[in-house]
């Protein structure tokens, strides 16, 4: 379950953070019909010396220039100074080739050059229209005001200026005791749509003022996306440019998470899982032309990738998605899903099908005791659980989806940049 | 390429065929307002004594009743009788359990009472309504008129009797020319999107009057099934109910094919690739809410399986296939797909992508050369080829699919049984 502790965004003792508008997104008319200020679309981060930082990409082969670059400057940097990400939003500099590449670097040496860093010490990301050349004039000029106008109290206006078909800004915040102290968890997401390439990518940033080792940051970084944005698919596309950075701030000298050995560890490890699934269901529940949250949770497998294997098999189903969209339960569609999944063994007979409480289908066929309207009432719900319980073992895995509408076909279909 | 001489259905020496409405479809009112006769929606098939016979099923581990017992009765039929093959459309008697069971064993012995044959010279298929029970008084009813009516005539009205949600009866047949005289093959098939639980199924009968050994001819049918119906997908699910059957009625002591030495044989595999791929593509051309049949080839691949991981990566790509709809040239997002297929190896540097003879994209970014007017000129026709060329090898596969329209969400969203 999304926690309820998740609270608006707050500042983190060691993060900076701006915004510009370079006009990379276009601005939008006003309700009134006049234009609005353009839009803001490069965001600016920054992170104090010392801290520590890890990230995960997107793991298409096609990644875009910033993406590579982004992983060789993670690897390269130096610790002991500042450490800065610069976003834009409106372009994706991907599918450029070698001059987008040039573009990438051509920023990263621009921050590094006023910040006084290597460049190495920079992370670039795009997210945007895909095939088009990365305009760097603008962001070229925006370089100065987004150093001089670092502030810790920018995290919403980061989270607005790094969208691009997002309907709502996606942030968060949750706290943890460890030490005896209180620290801050702060993360924001783009993202609707498990990506749509041409506007595409779903992009997380999040910092803590712990004192974290990085290898250890690393680890928890990566168990943490594997439980939350790592489950969660719209249409089963994964994005060129997709990313997620975690920042801890806490110096070396603090006291300090190194292993997990530590029960503090578990702390920190509990707030980060909660925080990263509630901004992964956020892009969810913004997803194009979706009308509903649905966890599919698969149980009683043989093992985790049993379980998560039926659950993908039957999120991806476009008659699932379909039949999510109209509030039908439609247990056969679910039945025939379950049954072509590519899992080695399944047993028809153990099988049983359930929406949140409701049994549907047990034994290979629709439940005796199936009332119809008890289905659909559940699935008239904004969200729910569609569980699967293949009886095989003791496996238990859980993903997130939505339904598939008239206006994920309208908005993939009609769209162009 | 679907062949130019596939001509439509024509009688085959040893087959007889008959048909009967008996309720299971409801009747439709006709374009004047009053209402037509009952649609036909049960066909019974004769194959002579002696006759060989192969089929393939549905690899859905929730395979529906009759398909368990058509595979059972197929090992153990008598091939020196008469073989039966007794369909219905409105009714798939899948998720039904043991009644289910039961029910279709009763049909096949209505059958093999009547015609003096064994219960496993009957093989039973069904299509419809998952998860009601199939009611047998109206078939059992029928039976009678069923055997006295077969006709060697009759395969247009069956192709017209297994329909569901099909707009067009779907049927050909193409001339083989061995041992100095010209065989017949003739074939109908049915389905309209891969599948749609509720209304489902790709069925499939083919039947010929050479003379094939049944071992052979089980062979000759898995290649062809594989490289036709195994090579379509509209929305990547599959049937609990799928079959295709193939009968040749030329008996023993004629010339006969028994092993793929024979030069007859390799003619013979050609024309039934070519009338199964014609039978296949024609389910594709009227599938659920499709404007366009797209042959998705994949080549260079380091393997034919690597082909068809590609292939069916952009092929299920709801992306991809919003894009087919809007006959819009998204190569970010054919390129996508390609990048997140699971193959071992892939070059993003020697990637290129067409449609028909359009470059539109290489090494792993937009053609220099690409004109987008192009493009959308060829993704304009209701037919055209995308063609991914990966650099890697020398394999080569094709599928085929369709679009992905708001007619298909409609038609999934808002079907009710």
């Amino acid at each position: 379950m999304v926690s309820s502790d998740v609270v608006p965004v707050a500042a983190v003792d060691g993060i900076r953070l701006s915004v510009s508008a370079v006009g990379l997104k276009k601005a939008k008319p006003g309700s009134d019909g006049t234009t609005l200020r353009p839009p803001s679309d490069v965001a600016l981060i920054e992170a104090r010396a010392g801290s520590s930082a890890a990230a995960t990409f997107t793991q298409n082969r096609f990644e875009a220039a910033p993406v590579t670059l982004a992983r060789e400057h993670l690897a390269k940097r130096d610790a002991n100074k500042a450490t800065y990400l610069l976003i834009n939003a409106g372009n994706a500099n991907a599918g450029t080739g070698r001059p987008g590449m040039t573009a990438a670097q051509h920023c990263c040496a621009l921050v590094s050059g006023q910040a006084a860093v290597e460049p190495t010490n920079v992370m670039p990301f795009s997210t945007g229209v895909i095939g088009e050349l990365l305009p760097t004039e603008g962001i070229e000029a925006a370089i100065p005001s987004l150093l001089a106008e670092l502030s810790s109290e920018n995290w919403a206006a980061a989270a607005e200026a790094i969208m691009t078909t997002d309907t709502v800004a996606k942030h968060g915040a949750v706290s943890c005791e460890v030490f005896g102290q209180t620290y801050t968890l702060s993360g924001i997401s783009k993202g609707a749509g498990m990506i749509m390439p041409n506007m595409a990518t779903m992009l997380c940033y999040m910092a803590t003022d712990l004192s974290v080792d990085e290898a250890l940051l690393q680890s928890l970084l990566n168990e943490a996306v594997d439980g939350s944005f790592n489950r969660i698919t719209v249409d089963g596309d994964t994005s060129t440019n997709d990313a997620c950075v975690l920042l801890a701030t806490g110096l070396e000298t603090q006291a300090r998470l190194v292993d997990r050995e530590q029960p503090e560890t578990l702390v920190f490890l509990t707030a980060l899982k909660r925080l990263s699934l509630s901004l992964a269901t956020q892009i969810i529940e913004d997803a194009e032309g979706a009308s509903k949250l649905v966890t599919v949770q698969v149980n009683g497998g043989r093992s985790p990738q049993d379980c998560l294997t039926v659950a993908y098999t039957i999120a991806h189903s476009p008659l699932v998605k379909t039949a999510l969209y109209a509030s039908d339960p439609n247990w056969g569609r679910i039945l025939a899903a379950v049954g072509r999944a590519p899992i080695d063994q399944l047993d028809v007979e153990a099988v049983s099908i359930y929406f949140d409480s409701v049994l549907i289908a047990e034994r290979g066929a629709v439940s005796p005791d199936y009332v119809e309207q008890e289905a659909t009432a559940v699935m008239e719900k904004g969200a729910y659980t569609l569980r699967v319980d293949l009886g095989a073992g003791t496996a238990s895995e859980s993903i997130w989806t939505c339904d598939l509408s008239h206006d994920y076909v309208s908005i993939n279909a009609d769209y162009r940049s």
